[in-house]
């Protein structure tokens, strides 16, 4: 039994489009259908893929707001450190503010995120039952110390080996950064990525002082370092990634390397550096979108990342012409880049059923000059209708399941939390 | 008979509050009924003063996803000049245009806009039918034509003539900017609005060329050239300021202007600069926060804006410090600037009842560490429930009366307006 979304538009012409075990199968102005199928009569809504966060901190819901407008040190030391010393303690809040994330992600058209963070079993949790399809990863630190390493790379056997890897959920090793994580366990990374087909998730030239502490530590820069402990591969994903040269960028291509913008969080913490985006786009290198964490973004609306990327670029640059509607989209559904298997960025058979509906009625959908400059530019995440992750309906006429129940639950968890 | 809200959440506070004739009477933990009132329960719904967009071309909403990506000169010349000739001898094209921009202003919490356009006559109508208030001129160019000059004039003492200023809405003189208007319609809506007390709406130093050529035409920058014309005063609105030099900016503070920054129309035209907000902070130079038209944004939502404006600061400056959630708040709801009389930015008794009220299960007001900063960089416009303008309800529950007729109406303009 299959789903049939009846007359959708997709590109601008009517189509019905067959869903069937969590891929499309058939694309096509019209589909017939049998008594087995369930027939959701889309009403000329717009069908476009979902979004795929390529880069965040689901449980960071929990820290919304709680420091905002501050120098990155003190912001940090002061306010989100401290907090997340207790998240790290408090596993039931982990679970929450990831299952609150989930929520918040399903209503802005997100149906994928690549998660780096604490608690992992209680995010998995979350993410599993909020029917999107989630890579996760236990943020890995050491600070360069030896039993921590140890205990990091125990850590990591033991969460992989009981993880269920399957179309909606990977395994990542995540080390955080150059500067928290040890050689030794870097490397480690790297190997058990390759022995086990994984997905290796960083921070990477988000500042300038990491930029200057490696030249000062290393004697190279991040993604030189990152070369030399064999990291640099198809299999990395490496977020932020603002601070580089021309021969970080060509290393970044030469090796199929993944990267993830993440322009709200880079200019709300004024990390002072701008995307290379021109220069990646020239070098092919494939790229995700990222709203980063809710403490630096604060929200996690693909929608508007989407926006503010492409305005970033246009600023920065001078040039209006730089990243087009087209372009962030593509980048955005997750067309770029192929580091996670089971998502696709593009609507027709044999790609992943991860898709939205969009009201055609929404102010920004109108007038219909041009959808997908509407999409990027005016519309926002308040025009979705509905939000199919594979092959699922998670959400449908603006309602989720369970919506006020897992906000009573982040509720308490935050009031348990801060108290 | 005036209305009672009761139970809604002002500043963190249970607190009732009266409305009659258009302003807050009484702001109370607990207000009495009289059988005259209409009591609405907030329901704990978060109250906070409605937004005022201080730049904006409303019919432009016909032109939304018209022309995007492209480079200044020929998106003005191929794609927005050509269809606004049309607007120009379709008066119902711009009814339906501004009348649509209304219901999108309502819906994201704008009750005010200043507004500069063509087909005033049908302005005026949209905006009183939509409740919302206005301050409205016709953009005078004259291209330093006399016959022109003296045409211009005579229709803005026409249109003056025939406007019924009240508490709703404003007449405003609308010179386009120092490049398209003659030095002596310049000076004339100068002297026009002193003998009328009526405010002066213009563009200034918005883009490099603008100042070059005010230099190369006139010897000086447009503010020192403005100054000379005699129209630097608390009654000019200047928007965009973009290029200034220090010397500009101190004229700005030296005579009172109220200045508007619309910093994603400036970042989607890539215009090349930034606002210089910590310079007119220091120099208490009244601001206001500004959409511009929907072909340069793409849209009309202040509450984007005023994250683009927090953001854009941050990152320009490096200093994540700048443009706190707080200062950002208080410049989009109107609060820095007495140029418009009939609104205020803050709710207590004798201001203006124009104010809106935030669903509290929203995602983007979750947790509630800190209500400002949730509004500006989290919740975004979705969040809003109700929208009160001038103490009469304009949307409850989201829903606003007349909508779909309205959205026919503008199909239908657009349609005609593009065959």
């Amino acid at each position: 039994m299959g789903i049939i979304l009846k007359n959708t538009i997709l590109k601008g012409s009517r189509t019905d489009i067959r869903i069937d075990k969590g891929l499309f199968t058939e694309v096509s102005p019209h589909i017939e259908e049998t008594e087995e199928d369930a027939v959701i009569d889309a009403e000329d809504n717009i069908i476009i893929p979902s979004l795929k966060n390529g880069h965040t901190h689901s449980a960071m819901t929990l820290l919304r707001g709680w420091g905002d407008d501050m120098k990155l040190k003190p912001w940090l030391e002061e306010k989100i450190w401290p907090m997340e010393a207790e998240i790290i303690r408090d596993p039931e809040a982990s679970y929450w503010g990831t299952r609150f994330a989930c929520l918040e992600m399903v209503k802005s058209g997100t149906t994928f995120a690549n998660d780096m963070y604490f608690n992992l079993p209680q995010n998995i949790r979350a993410f599993r039952e909020s029917g999107m399809k989630a890579a996760l990863g236990t943020a890995l630190f050491d600070f360069f110390d030896t039993e921590k390493t140890t205990e990091m790379k125990a850590l990591c056997e033991k969460e992989f080996k009981t993880f269920e890897q399957n179309s909606m959920m990977q395994y990542t090793v995540a080390p955080h950064s150059v500067y928290t994580v040890s050689k030794e366990l870097l490397s480690w990374a790297g190997d058990f990525s390759k022995a086990h087909n994984l997905p290796v998730h960083i921070h990477l030239c988000e500042t300038r002082e990491e930029v200057d502490k490696s030249f000062s530590s290393f004697g190279k820069s991040p993604v030189a370092y990152l070369k030399d402990l064999g990291l640099l591969s198809p299999h990395l994903i490496a977020a932020h990634t603002v601070w580089l040269s021309d021969d970080d960028i060509q290393m970044l291509a030469d090796y199929g390397v993944t990267v993830v913008h993440n322009p709200v969080s880079n200019m709300k913490l004024s990390v002072g550096n701008v995307f290379p985006f021109d220069k990646m786009k020239t070098l092919h290198i494939p790229i995700m979108l990222g709203t980063d964490g809710a403490a630096s973004n604060n929200n996690l609306d693909m929608f508007e990342e989407m926006k503010f990327a492409a305005l970033l670029q246009k600023h920065h640059t001078g040039n209006p012409e730089l990243m087009k509607a087209k372009e962030i989209f593509a980048i955005a559904s997750g067309s770029e880049s192929s580091i996670f298997p089971h998502i696709s960025g593009e609507i027709k058979p044999g790609n992943h059923a991860d898709c939205l509906l969009l009201n055609p009625d929404h102010s920004g959908l109108n007038p219909d000059h041009n959808t997908l400059s509407n999409i990027v530019y005016a519309a926002g995440s308040s025009c979705i209708d509905t939000v199919i992750s594979g092959g699922a309906i998670l959400m449908r006429h603006g309602k989720i399941d369970g919506e006020e129940r897992i906000r009573t639950g982040f509720r308490k968890a935050v009031k348990k939390l801060f108290s």
